[in-house]
């Protein structure tokens, strides 16, 4: 199966001249969508992964899968204000001002080895901020993995010496 | 297994007054996590169900696994602004003002037969928008599930003539 055929591309969303790549044609595609979480499992599951951190809100749908098929712990990376415990954040540039994510305190503890999952890697800016959680806490960072990934918006270089893996490309974005 | 146990209560949050069932220890106990998501797999897995909808973000979190295991569509219900495509919309209140959540307009056909999963049920009103917005497309809401309940605030009754389903109540909130 070609996983890339199965995303749709709109034109001209959020704003004119930019391709958005709409994930949601996967997930509503049960062939697709399992195929999706297998890669996933297959990648992983005899790695030494401790936890899986996934990221709000498109990263919960395969970081979830990922964690219960891996059976391990589920840790959400969270928009400001969502979780009610003790968080610790981490800011993160938007194009306009800044964003922060938060996570448990109590979530990781040191030399945790965790896989972050997101849906898209663009930018970069969401993931470092994940990242830079992990490590917060004394996690080492094992891997990043998404579904797309639009490598001409330099997202990897946000985040040098951190192992990535993508299902899908889309390069001239 | 007791899943009621590992809920976490946070007393006073968000306002004075109020305890939050927070379910992130759950996730993060990958063994409640796996007996959760097994107990909703086999209430549903000989039921006639056709698409699996997930509430932005949580309801992302046990509905994906379960449409997963159920090799079922996975349709995200979104707020206002997220979801890309052409989207259908349905307002719900909140203690001041509203807010609004959508769904892709090709995401359910008529006569489909939906389960709606979503973490939590407390006032009810989100549950209600996502039950209008399957039905807006013709679909019929075989049943709702969640995590937790919160019955003293009522979320039933907003939501009468469509079953629910639960693993874990709290009363007296």
């Amino acid at each position: 199966m070609n996983l890339k055929d199965k995303i749709r591309s709109i034109p001209n969303w959020p704003i004119e001249g930019v391709i958005f790549r709409d994930i949601t044609t996967v997930l509503e595609d049960p062939d697709a969508f399992r195929h999706a979480n297998d890669l996933f499992y297959e990648r992983y599951k005899d790695q030494k992964i401790d936890k899986i951190v996934g990221i709000d809100a498109r990263g919960f749908i395969f970081g979830a899968v990922l964690a219960y098929k891996l059976n391990l712990p589920f840790i959400p990376v969270r928009k400001k204000g969502k979780l009610p415990y003790k968080t610790i954040s981490a800011e993160y540039d938007l194009e306009y001002g800044k964003d922060t994510v938060e996570m448990n305190e109590d979530a990781i503890q040191s030399g945790d080895q965790v896989l972050i999952v997101d849906d898209l890697i663009a930018t970069g800016g969401t993931i470092a901020a994940a990242i830079e959680l992990v490590q917060q806490l004394g996690g080492i960072v094992a891997e990043c993995c998404f579904l797309v990934e639009l490598p001409d918006l330099g997202g990897r270089k946000k985040i040098p010496n951190i192992p990535i893996f993508c299902l899908i490309e889309f390069e001239g974005d």
